[in-house]
C-alpha cells in the first residue's frame, strides 16, 4: 500500500490503470456536476471503447469474477469522468459515497464481493484513509442489459 | 431553446406545463429538505390529482412511450415540490442529480429513452447548462404498482 | 411526542432503544463519511449481533409486519454508525435523506408501510421537524438474502 500522502495520479500509473476517454451521455444529462466541494458523477456502466464490455446477469450468464471485473471497469469510467472534470485526480480529497447496482438472477447473494471490484480500485487509487460509504443493491435490469452500474460521489478541492 | 439566462418560471409557461399541487407524503417523511444550498426531494411517482396515473411494468403492461410520459409526470411532481419549498423555481441554480427507477419486466433495455422523459423536461425548464448527472436503474417493483420513480437533487440560492 | 428541543439521546432512552455495536463493513468501505456538515452512512442491513436477523423476500417468506421490524432494525444500525462517528446523536440537526430498498416478490405493493418502520423510528428519535425526504424502491435481491436495506444521510454540527 502506498503512503497516505501519495498522489492518486502516481498510484494510477503504478497500478497500470489506463483510463479511457470516459463515457458519453446516453440522453439529456452530463457525466459530472460539481456543487461546492462535492462532485457528483452519473451512474457508470462497464463500457469500453463505447461498447458494453459485459452483458448478462450475475448468477445466470455471468459469475462473480466477471462481476468483479465489471464493477472495476465501471469504476474506471467514473475515474475517467472525474478526471475530465477536475483535470487531475489529485484534487479528490475523499471518496464520499459509492452505490453499486447489480443485475442479479435468482439466488445470487455474493453482492459484497462483486461490489469490491469497484471499492478496491478506489481504495488502491485514493488510499484507505479516503474510503467511501457504500450501498449494494441487486436490481432487475440495467441499461443495455449490462450487469452492473456504479455511482460515485467525491469531495474535491 | 431559450437563452441560458431565461427564467425557469417563464420557460414553464412557454412549455404549457401546469404544475399541480404536488404530492403528499405517504408516511413519516417530507417532500423537500434543504441543507446549505442543496435541496433534496423525495422519490416522486407518476401521480396526478392524488391518484396513480400509470400502473404496471415497462415491457409488460406499459411500453416505452407510456414510460416517457410517466417519468415526465414524476419530474413535474418534483418541480411542484421544489416550487412549494422555494417559492419560485428561479432559485434553482443547477439540477445536480437525477435517479430514475423503472419497474421493468423481462428483457426491457430501453431505459435511457424512458428516463429522458424526465431529463428532457428538466433541460427544457432549466436549460442545457444546468443539466444533472443521472443514474437509471431497472427495479422489481415501486409503491402502489407504479412504473417509475424519480429522485431529484438541486442546487439552490 | 417530545418537545422539538428534546435531546435525541434522551428520546432514545425514553423509547427503550438500545443501539448495538453497529455494523462492520463487508468490504473495502467504511460505515460513515462526513464532508462539511453532511454525514453519509453506508446502506444498513437488518443485522443484529453480526448476523442477519431477517432473511427472505417481502410478499413471499416475510410479511409486511416483519418488514417493518426489519427496516426499524436497519435504521437502528444507521443510528449506531452515526453515533460511533459523532459521539452523540444530539449533533444531528436534520435527517436529510432516507432511501429504503425492499427485496420484494411478485405483487407486493405495501412498500410505504414497510418503509415507515425506519421513518417512524427516525421521527421518534429526532422529532417531526427533522424528518427526511424518502425514496422507496422494490429490488431483486440484497446482500446475504436480507429483505431490506436503508441508506441515511444526515446534516450534523
Amino acid at each position: 500500500m502506498a503512503a497516505p500522502s501519495a498522489s492518486a495520479e502516481v498510484r494510477l500509473q503504478e497500478l497500470g490503470v489506463e483510463l479511457g476517454e470516459g463515457p458519453s451521455p446516453l440522453g439529456a444529462y452530463v457525466e459530472a456536476v460539481q456543487t461546492g466541494d462535492l462532485l457528483f458523477l452519473s451512474g457508470m456502466l462497464p463500457v469500453a471503447g463505447g461498447k458494453p464490455a459485459f452483458v448478462g446477469r450475475l448468477g445466470k450468464e455471468l459469475d462473480a469474477e466477471q462481476g468483479r471485473a465489471a464493477t472495476r471497469l465501471a469504476a474506471m469510467n467514473a475515474l475517467a469522468a472525474a478526471k475530465k472534470h477536475l483535470g487531475s485526480l489529485d484534487r479528490v480529497t475523499r471518496v464520499v459515497r459509492l452505490s453499486v447496482y447489480l443485475a442479479t438472477a435468482g439466488d445470487f447473494f455474493d453482492q459484497p464481493r462483486v461490489a469490491d471490484g469497484a471499492s478496491e480500485l478506489l481504495r488502491d487509487v485514493f488510499g484507505e484513509e479516503r474510503m467511501s460509504v457504500r450501498s449494494v443493491i441487486g436490481v432487475a435490469s440495467l441499461p443495455l442489459g449490462m450487469p452492473v452500474e456504479v455511482e460515485v460521489t467525491m469531495e474535491v478541492r
